[in-house]
């Protein structure tokens, strides 16, 4: 199964396709789409919705996974993550493609055991589960290989459970 | 000049398509794009979007106000109000239509010479300035009309700078 985790944001939205190959997680592709600020909102909106429907294409992934937000800094950072992230829904849904959505707690869990990691606890583990060869960068792309990795944990999961 | 005005939602995004005509502004059209929240949440952005892509070819606007949003009850609400008004924005730079973003204050002091004017108040003064036998329902369809009307108002007032 390959899945395709997404970070949205604004000024970087992180990708990072993850495949289970003999039982064993691997990085397919990650990165993060960047839109320059001195482009109004409406063409950086429409930057990311175009290059993750080109990596779409691509890579033709089985479902996507996101981080499901409950908190913001405030008001206009939600705002703005709610325009990359409905962009970013929106390309998912034309392709058709099932998504799944964790908490940033089931997803730090999934990669670190443990609820409360840091951001570098994150890239480290990240690291370590797809046997990358160094810290996924930037941190952006790293967090979309963290919300692929805990969906496939999950759907590993239940696997088992439908044949236990 | 045909404005397109929008008032993205989750639940109801409204349009209203406003039309100067020999000195009077005149609504072509008016309504509100639901989805219903039975559907998964990409799929409902899924319909705006394409309702919205087939209102702009339809309509054919020559540019489109939407609010600028400052303020949100809490995170949560900006963003499911982000996520709806990030689809909205990509339709239209996807068509190439220029987009204008005016303040709530900015709205109703354009529709109602007053900037604490009540829902109720905008709506009426809508049907007033649009010439409709009745006041525009739902109350996002008389929200899209007045952002219309309101870059109706500056885009004339630049007119008159320019020509004096």
């Amino acid at each position: 199964m390959r899945v395709l985790g997404i970070d949205p944001g604004t000024a970087a939205t992180g990708y990072g396709v993850v495949e289970e190959r003999e039982g064993g997680l691997y990085a397919v592709r990650f990165g993060a789409i960047t839109s320059p600020a001195r482009l109004p909102f409406a063409q950086r909106l429409l930057r990311i919705y175009r290059e993750l429907r080109t990596l779409l294409t691509d890579i033709r992934p089985d479902c996507a996974a996101v981080e499901a937000v409950f908190f913001a800094r405030n008001v206009q950072s939600a705002l703005r993550l709610g325009q990359a992230r409905g962009v970013a829904l929106l390309a998912l849904a034309e392709a058709g493609i099932p998504i799944h959505e964790y908490s940033a707690l089931e997803i730090k869990q999934a990669v670190t055991s443990y609820g409360q990691a840091q951001k570098e606890q994150v890239q480290a583990m990240v690291r370590l589960l797809l046997h990358l060869p160094e810290a996924p960068h930037p941190a952006d792309a790293a967090d979309a290989l963290a919300v692929a990795i805990c969906h496939q944990q999950a759907a590993r999961l239940q696997a088992r459970l439908r044949t236990s």
